[in-house]
């Protein structure tokens, strides 16, 4: 069965202009460009398109110019870690045409667990759109209990998904079987990928498939039918992207603007207090891509391409 | 030598009314009981005000409120973690009179230690106020390593002080070693402020001081004078505050608006995602405050007041 | 390809009698009962076998009794935070007939890189056995880092296998595949056994196959043979051996002892400073047993009888 | 109040020769040493005294050497994971007139809370001798909770002291007043010594003292006799030793037998799985000796001298 959103969900960046303005033409090139090499939805505004320096108007442009570009699923990063805010940026969200809302834990704040049941109450309740929830605490400081998941899960039909960019790879086992036939999960970490697939994930949301879309889906699809050989032989040659997509001295989507960049479908801008890809990131790029896409011709898989 | 800004400093809540909007009035009387009643200064719009969940109009209005209401140093939490939209906001600070800038860590994106270095600078060019640069990871993400204060302490001036919420003790130890007499750090874990002081920190940004303010100056004199002994009496009293304030069921603010409802100051609405105090937590407050009223006169100690 | 000590291993409790001493039978029954079972080898003295608590001649002695009792791969936990009464253990070990060491991490002293690689370089000379190398930082404060197993993989061919219990997936996928070939992995944690399988470890050295010996192996099967969607309804089935087997109330083996008792297998003491099971652990092992001999029961699994 | 034990303890390395053996005339000449250089009591065969490779007899032995080269309170770190060995152990710390036991969390093992209320109750009521329970999570993968040590409290009157190696200043606050009057308190991580003082802590059980005693010395005093300004002058002196006396590439005890090397108190061996001081370390030593020599000698202390 078909996951609703697909099985590769990218986390699209956000080109920005020179002048730090919305690059829209790159907008929708990239958008285009993504879906084009393997794709099968996109996540736009998320924490790798920048979400923390855009501003509402333009989350919203982001969201029409990636609808007017591609045919496939929308997710839209329509909420902050306000709840009245959240319930502006979601009727944004519709307006524009989005196919779903990716609702993350409110962060900084630090709300309770009865908070959080709350605030993704009022966002599901204003809504019609399915609902993805995201947990990741290491951006947020604050985890969704496992209990918190059930609560939503019973009061709201439209919650629909969740993407576990928790880390907790034996929480993301009981996760998917407590919500087994009720919520579609989405591994959060490309490095977990394989791992959140042999326990019944139903795909990613990715950052490195940017680069390595048909990597991802070739990925799921060994997995989910059973060749691990091959989804290991895959996983292995994404071993290098996984270092490479995030780290201290370059976190995401830092890496993931260089390479966009060295291909020529971007340009490599980031918003402070992110910091542009210097030449030593976009060197390491390069060579990334040239051994991947060496190594990915054995398995008969493709990269993206320009 | 009195710290720039006092050592008492409260992170002072935000009242909202019931229909959610600002209760101005509250603001006020707030900010002019926490001065009678122990705070040597104040800070708007931090992590305690709930800046989360507020507009800019709102911040900018609440700086606005506490300075007229206040004859005291008034930090204005000036930003976010978009260094444009901070610059935007420290104009306001500085239109409207506030005496410094408390500078968070950008949450949520993770920005490498040179985005740190950028963002803060971009931030103290953008000002001839006196900035607070303030660590606290468990909200944000990312920490502030020591080497960036060191660097952003040798490029700005301005940059006066620290707010350190990091809990992480032998490193305050070596950041005020490193900086003395350059910088003065805060502590911001009211747990840790008698060990903060004996390292040399010169105060505290404090939550508990909504209600136990005198007690706070009184521990920072006997510290400072020597007279451990009774600092140490002081801090004893003050354990059950610090287990008050924030807890996983009830997060900061929420147990400080439900005892300044409980104490009359003002109402205890919260914005969500956080969640307005149940009257157990009401009656928790009640005792809490009877109880340290009755130990701290031991000490000939007062209360705050209504 | 089967693996050298084959798949299920299980790390067998010891069985004391009631004045403390070792239950010489109840060893040899035990051992007997998991090799028909479901367990393919036998980890002998690990941690779950209350290492800590043995003495020398008594680890020599469980040795000898399990190599009498069963005809399968027994591996001798026979080394310490000592090397050189390491060393003396691995002479017993191999006296006695094991036919492999596992070396654990030196814990509390906590040595450094440089230390771990000297240890179990030592310890490899000393022997001609076959050695899996145990990281488990949780117990023993020291991470086993990736180089590390790397320098050990590159000196010592008879270094072959490794339990990884670090819970760190990520780092199993990289260790696994810059091992390939050369390094057969276990996972050692067993609610992480079906992410590991996929990432291309060959088995696991488990506590809960005391009594889900047989699920255990069919699980292996079923996620080696491409059976993803029959490993993750097994998986399923044994989520509550998992949290069953190890909390903070009844850490490891403590719960495993009750279920061995309430089978009748053998007695169920331990030594302190662990504690023996209380009468609820037992109730909550029989309930255990019965809910999932049921639910296995549809898979065509059956489990562990006396 | 003198504490019952000082205030001043070292933690004494224990020196070898280069067969491996116990250097038993350079323990002698340590122990003389430490007491001339500032140390009030030593503890033997703790972690510093690589308890965990020297054998019983040797811990005996080591106990005896110091008991009869030094006439100050010789604590003896007898016990180990194991309940019955520990009682064993105590036996021979009383016989050759020990003053009292350090009793450290179970390791590896991870006991439950009633398993560590069960073996430390043992271990007290084993011996007359006044017991000092050590919790450092650190190494044994398991904390004492606060819980734990009152019902120990509760129950034995010879549980008299603990180490606090836990690093969670705020739980020490709390501790501390939660037991007043009735445990002193040690701090058992030198660079938190200061912050320790300050909130009722009597002492330290140090590393750097093997070097230092007499600075820590002087910081206890400035401490307890309120000149703060002094003891942060000291402690300031002290960073450098903090950080040199344990990293990750060489862990403690590495850098204080580096440093007893170089000052010629004696060999600087250590036992496998630890590596002995390789040039650079003692060419630290050396540096850092000095130079805290010339700052210390401004505060009029002098440093341990052969």
């Amino acid at each position: 069965m078909t996951p609703r959103f697909g099985s590769v969900l990218t986390a699209i960046g956000t080109p920005f202009l020179a002048d730090g303005s919305i690059d829209e033409q790159g907008v929708g090139r990239l958008a285009q460009w993504l879906v084009a090499n393997g794709s099968d939805g996109l996540v736009v505004t998320g924490s790798t398109g920048e979400s923390g320096t855009l501003v509402d108007g333009e989350r919203r442009r982001l969201w029409q110019l990636v609808r007017e570009a591609v045919d496939c699923p929308v997710l839209a990063g329509a909420t902050t870690n306000d709840t009245a805010h959240s319930l502006r940026l979601i009727k944004d969200a519709e307006e524009v045409g989005a196919d779903g809302i990716l609702a993350v834990t409110p962060y900084y704040n630090r709300p309770p667990q009865a908070g959080l049941v709350a605030h993704f109450s009022a966002i599901a309740e204003a809504t019609a759109l399915p609902v993805m929830l995201y947990d990741i605490p290491a951006r947020t400081g604050r985890r969704i209990e496992l209990p918190t998941f059930v609560t939503l899960m019973e009061r709201h039909e439209n919650i629909v998904a969740i993407k576990d960019a928790s880390g907790d790879v034996a929480r993301a086992a009981k996760l998917i079987e407590t919500l087994r036939g009720r919520a579609e999960i989405y591994c959060g970490d490309d490095s977990l990928l394989l791992a959140f697939l042999s326990l019944g994930a139903v795909g990613v949301v990715s950052v490195a498939s940017h680069w390595a879309g048909f990597a991802f889906g070739a990925l799921v699809s060994a997995a989910l039918s059973g060749d691990l050989e091959r989804a290991r032989r895959i996983n292995r040659n994404l071993l290098a992207s996984y270092e490479f997509e995030s780290s201290e001295l370059y976190p995401n989507p830092i890496p993931t603007k260089a390479m966009m960049g060295v291909l020529g479908v971007c340009s490599d801008y980031t918003r402070s207090p992110l910091i542009d890809p210097p030449p030593e990131l976009r060197e390491q790029a390069r060579k990334l891509y040239a051994e991947l896409e060496h190594n990915l011709a054995a398995e008969g898989i493709g990269m993206a391409h320009a």
